[in-house]
């Protein structure tokens, strides 16, 4: 096992709980002396390699879920404000992220922070390319390049071979991560994580 | 909010989470007060009214929950042994529970705990008859009034209505928790039901 290794953290801007694990994942990997290589992803393709449906695709599921983003959200200590519309297209802003990249990984964390805060405590619809130009300037990202960026068929092709690289890696969901090979599902396996990168894998397994 | 309202816990006998869950519910509800009423349902027919399926039978979840099932079982500092069949029907063993439970709960509980603990950690088939009556006597339960009970069509008839309860209450998973009205899913819930029970609603929920 590689201590230095990097937990690989999977989110799509369109996803609630990737938004409150988005706030937490650098502290629990610094606490670990490790760093955090930000993955973004489509839900949708992941879903579909799957043959998975969003829980907002199922009716009893929805309430719950609409209840639960809020509840997890406050329960981690973060402003939360459902969007209403839900879920929406990401790969624009996707691509914007692995444009930068390219640059600079830790302005495309800023910008992956920027996206999902944007999204999940005022609405901005990032789907609207209007709206994510004015967030892209927000940023201090030049607009129009982003834009330019999120029309250039080299970050389309980015962005699938990302996907198609997550799905191979068995990724279904997110937030996602990737600890030392070992698969992490969801926001709400922190715990699990932590004692994992404090104390290595559990006794027995 | 009357406080002492109980916990109402739904589980699974073929629910690894449920498991895990059984095995910490009376404690959480005891530092807050509180009883636990336990409902054993079917997952089958809560996925059913719900439209959705269990993620064993999706090719990509299925070798995650298997790895996810041990890891959150060692997690909670529990032994578990991931059974060679899985899932199994456990319509006899939910009758059963809903006999005893008319009886004295208490018995209901305790059955509830054998039949978890049998099935998760020695591979126990709760689904044949043969294993079940053996679990039974084992249990210092009447295996011959047990089986009687599971063909009786009063426990069915029980069991029917519980399970379409639960469903009229948005159950749709287990474990699934009902405190004071608001739902929780997941034997990964235990912390924000800790805090509720602790603080009440989050603030501004």
């Amino acid at each position: 096992m590689n201590l230095r290794a990097p937990i690989h953290f999977y989110f799509d801007f369109s996803s609630p709980y990737s938004y409150i694990a988005s706030e937490w994942v650098e502290a629990v990997a610094a606490r670990h002396g490790r760093r955090v290589q930000w993955h973004a992803v489509l839900l949708g393709a992941t879903f579909q390699a799957a043959e998975l449906k969003p829980p907002m695709s199922y009716p009893i599921k929805r309430d719950y879920v609409l209840r639960d983003f809020e509840r997890s959200a406050r329960f981690a200590g973060l402003p939360y404000k459902q969007p209403e519309c839900f879920p929406i297209a990401t790969q624009n802003a996707a691509r914007v992220f692995w444009w930068l990249d390219a640059q600079d990984p830790a302005r495309a964390v800023a910008w992956a922070h920027a996206g999902l805060r944007a999204y999940f405590t005022r609405g901005v619809q990032l789907d609207d390319p209007v709206q994510l130009k004015a967030l892209a300037t927000e940023s201090g990202i030049d607009a129009e390049a982003a834009e330019a960026a999120w029309q250039d068929p080299q970050w389309k092709e980015r962005l699938k071979a990302v996907n198609e690289q997550a799905i191979a890696s068995g990724v279904f969901g997110a937030p996602f991560f990737i600890v030392d090979g070992e698969p992490f599902w969801g926001n709400d396996r922190q715990a699990q994580i932590e004692q994992w990168l404090s104390a290595g894998p559990f006794k027995g397994l």
